[in-house]
């Protein structure tokens, strides 16, 4: 993900990933900081801890300004690319994940290897996931409580 | 907490908690089942992965009648009761956490001993949180989602 919060194309397909993990028992959060200085565009965890980056390309040149994604792997134990119905998938190597969304939902067309995280990355992943995920949920909940009362 | 939801006084109180935890770096949500089939009012998760549960109580006559507390700790690494400024505070043993709180905040009376958990525990209780949080977070954004689409 670049700098600024995802393009209106990107955030529907963001919303389509989310409710196929959220389908499947996984809490999905969008816009995850990494200790890296990066930004998942979607974070799954799953109920026996996988944790899922889901990197979205909103199109052909999206994908091919950024070749960065492997450093996402870091901090998953799965990866996939999550694009439009219209995106050209043969630009996508075969042996990475990848899911095709719209605004309602995303199918699999197939999974990428899984390359279990170390225990410590792993805690520090999933507590970011914790607090942030509560952090944002008081923010709406209660959005003074944010501003410093 | 019982099995209904909290009532007013006690959200005010739940309100004020979070705002005080959330001011000291922890993310915190209300009303979280554990694995025990009850339900901490609030449970706070810091930078550290320390777990903080708290019972509200929003009167005399609802202390008296819960005794169950205890049952709690098997949860977290800190414990403590919530009550409002009119409560009794000569009714809880001074070995216990004790918060005064309002819909604005709280003060810490005392903190409770630490009894840290062990590393299985504190992973399920962390990971609950996590996926939890996130959900609802999710149905808030995304009303539909939670509904089957």
């Amino acid at each position: 993900a670049a700098a600024a919060s995802l393009s209106s194309v990107a955030a529907g397909i963001a919303r389509g990933v989310c409710r196929h993990f959220l389908a499947a028992g996984y809490g999905c959060l969008i816009e995850v900081p990494l200790r890296s200085g990066r930004r998942a565009d979607v974070m799954a965890l799953g109920a026996d801890g996988e944790v899922v980056i889901v990197e979205i390309k909103s199109g052909a040149q999206d994908y091919r300004s950024d070749q960065k994604w492997r450093d996402y792997r870091e901090f998953c134990d799965r990866f996939y690319f999550a694009v439009g119905e219209t995106f050209p998938q043969a630009l996508i190597p075969s042996e990475i994940g990848l899911l095709v969304a719209d605004r309602y939902g995303a199918a699999a067309i197939r999974d990428g290897p899984v390359h279990r995280l170390a225990g410590a990355r792993r805690k520090a992943v999933s507590l970011r996931f914790a607090r942030l995920s509560a952090m944002r949920l008081q923010a709406v909940l209660d959005p003074p409580a944010l501003g410093g009362l």
